[in-house]
C-alpha cells in the first residue's frame, strides 16, 4: 500500500497540456506499479505560502509520501526509479549510466528547448525573439542532432529501457523538439507513453 | 587505489576560469577524498570524433573509471556523493531530500542565470539582448530569491552540507547569479570551495 501523493495544476492553458512536469512522475509510477493520490493546484494556488514551502520555486510536482516531501521532476523520478528494476538497473555502474541520460535531458536539452519554445509561445511577434530565434534554433538543434547521433542504431539510450529515457523522452514531448530526430530515436521520443 | 580520470579544458578564456563544469567533479573528488588523474583537452578536441564518443554534447567533465565512462556534472557528482557521507546522507530520505537540490541547481536555477550570463557575455551590444535583458534578469532573480527565502535562518539546504549544496554552490559562482543573495546563504554561496 502506497501513501503517495503528486501535486499538479488543476487547469493548465492547451498549449502546456501533456508538458506539465508531473507527467514524467506519472509515468513512472505507472512503471514502476506504484498507486497514488493527487493534490491539484488552483488559480494562485501554485504561490500560495503554503505551496513554496514545500515547492519554493512554486512550480509542480510535489511529491509527498508518509511526511517525505519531494521537488524536481528529476529528483521525483530517481527516488521512484530506484524502486523497480524497470527503471533503473540493479548494477550500479549501468545504474550511473541511466542517471547521466536523466541529467542530459534536464540540463543539456531541455534548457535549450525550452529558450526556444518561449520565444515560439510567447514572444513571436516581438522584434528581440525575432532577432534572436535563428540562433536559438541552431543551439536547441545541436543538441538534439547530437543526441540522434549517440543513438544512431539503437532503440534506447542504453542497452534497454531506463528512466534515462522516460526522461528525455518527455523533454522530446515539447514541440520545439521536433525537427531533426527523423530516422531514429522513435523508442525514446514516444517511448511507452502509458498516461 | 582509484583510476578516476577526468577530462577538462586544458585552457579556458578569462571570463570562464572558475565556472567550467568540471570544478563541480573536482569539488566532489577532495570531499570524498579520491585521487583522480585529469585529461585535458586541447584547442579543438572537444569536437573530435573520439570525445564526442564519451561526451556527445562536446562538453567536459567526462569521468572515466575501470571501464566506466560517464558525462554531466549531476551525474558524475551524484556517482561520487554515494561514495562519502559527507556528500550524501546514508538516510535514503535525507538522501532524495539532498538530490532535490541538485536537480534544483541543475534545472531551476541554472538555465536561468545562465540565459543572463550568456546575454551579458556574448551579445550586451546587440538590439536583442538589450530588449530581452529586463525580463531575462527578472526570472533569473526570482528563482534567487526562492532559493534565498528558503536559506533563510539556515546555513545548508538541509540540515547540514550535501552534494545538493555543492551543486548549488557551483551554479551561484556565475557570476549573473550574485545579485539578491545578500543577507544569507554564504554557506551556500562559498561552501568549501577547495579547489
Amino acid at each position: 500500500m502506497s501513501n503517495i501523493c503528486i501535486t499538479a495544476f488543476k487547469w493548465v492553458p492547451p498549449f502546456a497540456q501533456g508538458l506539465v512536469r508531473d507527467l514524467r512522475v506519472r509515468w513512472a509510477l505507472e512503471e514502476a506499479g506504484l498507486p497514488y493520490s493527487e493534490k491539484l493546484l488552483g488559480p494562485g494556488e501554485q504561490n500560495s505560502p503554503a505551496h513554496r514551502s514545500v515547492q519554493p520555486f512554486g512550480q509542480v510536482p510535489v511529491y509527498e509520501e508518509d511526511g517525505l516531501t519531494l521537488f524536481e521532476s528529476g529528483a521525483i523520478v530517481m527516488h521512484i526509479a530506484e524502486r523497480s528494476e524497470v527503471l533503473l538497473p540493479k548494477d550500479p555502474a549501468q545504474r550511473s549510466r541511466a542517471r547521466t541520460w536523466m541529467f542530459a535531458a534536464l540540463n543539456s536539452v531541455e534548457p535549450h528547448v525550452q529558450n526556444l519554445t518561449t520565444i515560439d509561445l510567447f514572444f513571436q511577434n516581438e522584434e528581440w525573439a525575432k532577432q534572436r530565434r535563428p540562433a536559438a534554433e541552431k543551439l536547441a538543434q545541436s543538441r538534439l542532432e547530437a543526441l540522434a547521433s549517440s543513438l544512431a542504431g539503437r532503440d534506447y539510450l542504453e542497452g534497454s529501457f531506463t528512466a534515462g529515457d522516460l526522461m528525455m523522452a518527455s523533454v522530446l514531448r515539447n514541440p520545439a523538439a521536433s525537427c531533426p530526430l527523423h530516422g531514429g530515436g522513435e523508442h525514446v521520443t514516444g517511448a511507452r507513453p502509458r498516461t
